[in-house]
């Protein structure tokens, strides 16, 4: 069975926001740079992690690729179609049920909580960090629970996408188990 | 009188936090190349802007440079010794004070609550953002406040500082009345 890489992706305001509130995606104020991003990215790795919430909110565009959304709604999984599965994290092995579909990579798209919970899980080997030149001053945080070790990386590139200012970050995690 | 120009200056985790606790001083995280840029740049700009428990906390290395410390613990302004005055933000106007004393730069150090009332009162016009590669989970955000309009940056440069990846971002505002 593949070793499953889990890639967090995410786009935030300058002020390390991904978003104003929990029912405003992610369209609404990332670059058109990002966007393309963020389907080429799709494009390449075959699973999507996701949570509920953030999923119901971007049904319509995910509703082509493979979803493991994450609710604590179901028991354990529940396969609802070809594509998507809803999976409860505190009672299966999220990394197993994705190397056993033959998977070796998966990205993860938030939001706080999904993040927190593979983060504190130590389900997180890679960041593409979008900053957008903009300050929110309140939303939701990249994540939101205090971690007991703090986690190292190391930046691949920073790359400017656009004009503005718009920019990607890649990283390692550099102390994982 | 100066037209007086407010550069924040914020240290931030990749998620965004300016520290794990408001009793943290960034010296415990960040970079040699950040604490060199800081020293840098507060030799050049001659007025820092800082709230009373971040001073209180950084007060042996800014003992020698001249400081504006935002409380609510003075009416007014209290001139506490040559280089430092205590300011009430809310009862007297920080940009006229500023440019009375004959400057044209102030350096905005923070904590959270001094750089939400600088940038509700619309006194921003730079900012350096250093991002350590680091994971913080929780902590203090560099704005909490909610703005009613949002403030649009246009990136100036993007650098990186060193082999791990701390990078330095310097930004204007854009939509300055």
């Amino acid at each position: 069975m593949p070793e499953v890489k889990f890639i967090f992706i995410a786009a935030v305001s300058l002020d390390g926001k991904i978003g104003r509130n929990p029912n405003e995606t992610s369209t609404v104020w990332t670059s058109q740079e990002d966007k393309k991003f963020l389907n080429d990215i799709l494009n390449k790795i075959q699973v999507i992690v996701i949570g509920r919430k953030t999923y119901e909110i971007a049904i319509k565009p995910l509703s082509k690729r493979r979803c493991i959304v994450l609710t604590s709604q179901v028991e354990k999984i529940q396969q609802k179609s070809d594509l998507c599965y809803f999976f409860n994290p505190d009672a299966v092995n999220l990394k197993v049920f994705i190397s056993e579909l033959g998977f070796s990579q998966a990205a993860v798209l938030g939001g706080t909580k999904t993040y927190d919970t593979l983060l504190s899980q130590g389900f997180i080997d890679e960041i593409y960090l979008t900053i957008e030149p903009i300050i929110f001053g309140a939303g939701l945080s990249l994540f939101s629970k205090k971690l007991s070790i703090l986690k190292n990386l190391k930046l691949d590139y920073v790359k400017k996408m656009n004009e503005d200012g718009s920019i990607l970050l890649h990283y390692f995690l550099t102390n994982q188990p």
